[in-house]
């Protein structure tokens, strides 16, 4: 079984100031995730060419697809078609397909040269189409470029994630219990110890209010066929230390 | 003047499976610009110890400040500060100022083996302290490790940047305009070339529905006393371009 692994690169100053909430990520991820894609970092970098270039290099070697979000509209601050292009040693220029879409889509006249600016792309790029707002993001080897702007970004990725080779989707099953986390840590450490094709993690929460909490154990495997053993032997071992379970 | 920088390090598997939308990375980002610190790179990197101690060297070179979140409390999963005492060559042993606290917290009988393992830390480091859960961070060299959980996380953070040797502010001011980002891009892009000390960042957002849209402009500095002047020329350039301004 093959399986598949994947990076994101976040560009935006506007995440690293805090002024931003970034939710492409975790979009990105979680639908990585059902289509048995695994996501093995994620990295928000600046705006700067030479980071860009950097990184997208990096990644394009480490991992089977990088997908990017933000930095390419119009404005002198997007420069990540232009860093992709110095990247992958290609040209930099008008993408005709590009360009016949975007000036279909504006009014007569209003095709200014800011926005032809969204038509630049690198050379020999794979167009990903935009059913919001037109200008295209591209698959250059095997990089997926898309915008930032989260409604946009999460259509053109649904459109990406069709036609990518998908790798068997990883099994997960997530057990709630109202015990404390450490009460339950060395048998858990037990069960791991014996599964080791699964990982299991284990997720505290407290309400701090009432003074109650709890465990959310997080079963995962991207190799086994059924995680029913595994969950039967927690479920046997939350019971024995008196506590109540729920599948979530 | 000195600029101090900053790297996080969101330590999970749980966010790159999509499970859970990090927040800890936003809030720390708002918390450091504020701090006049300036947050150069986010990454999230997976539960492997390998990747922690790789991840924890290179950002304590690269940054004058480090921040880790997760992986610091009780279970198996729990691999930080394994890792931190590894990266930085010193022993993983019980803090007995950590442990005299974690005592004194949990009920007669209730600090079992998992709960001692919070505190066992790498040797030297000096105690970030918890005043909701007990379980304390700690400080290494020039790494903070900080714990996952958000509520606890934040509360931690504000003790931390207290005590930190903080920057100058960095200067923002936000202009919103209802003109389309195409519209402003060259002008931008003219301002920007005349005050090389500022970025100036172009965030457009689209209402699908309305069909309506705009652009918020951010002006930031982390070095000129004052924006006025930029603030004055962007607004000058909106009104020629007949659209309406606003100040956020």
């Amino acid at each position: 079984m093959s399986l598949f692994t994947a990076g994101i690169l976040i560009i935006g100053d506007e995440i690293l100031s805090g002024r931003t909430q970034d939710t492409n990520a975790n979009f990105i991820a979680r639908n990585l995730t059902s289509s048995g894609i695994k996501l093995e970092e994620i990295r928000v970098i600046q705006d700067s060419k030479k980071i860009i270039i950097d990184s997208v290099k990096l990644f394009s070697e480490k991992y089977n697809y990088v997908f990017t979000t933000g930095g390419i509209g119009p404005t002198h601050d997007d420069i990540t078609s232009e860093s992709l292009a110095e990247a992958f040693n290609k040209t930099y220029e008008i993408n005709s397909e590009a360009y016949n879409i975007l000036e279909k889509y504006y009014p007569e006249g209003e095709f200014n040269i800011s926005r032809q600016k969204m038509a630049k792309m690198p050379s020999d790029v794979e167009l990903i189409y935009n059913p919001m707002t037109a200008a295209p993001g591209f698959k250059l080897s095997n990089v997926f470029v898309l915008p930032g702007v989260p409604k946009i970004m999460e259509q053109m990725l649904q459109d990406v994630l069709l036609k990518l080779k998908k790798g068997k989707p990883k099994k997960i099953t997530t057990i709630n219990t109202d015990l404390f986390e450490s009460k339950i840590a060395p048998s858990l450490n037990d069960i791991q110890n014996q599964f080791t094709d699964c990982s299991i993690g284990s997720y505290p929460y407290f309400n701090l209010i009432s003074k109650t909490g709890g465990v959310n154990i997080v079963i995962s495997s991207w190799t086994m066929n059924s995680l029913t053993e595994i969950e039967k032997e927690i479920i046997k071992m939350i019971k024995f230390n008196g506590g109540n379970y729920s599948i979530v």
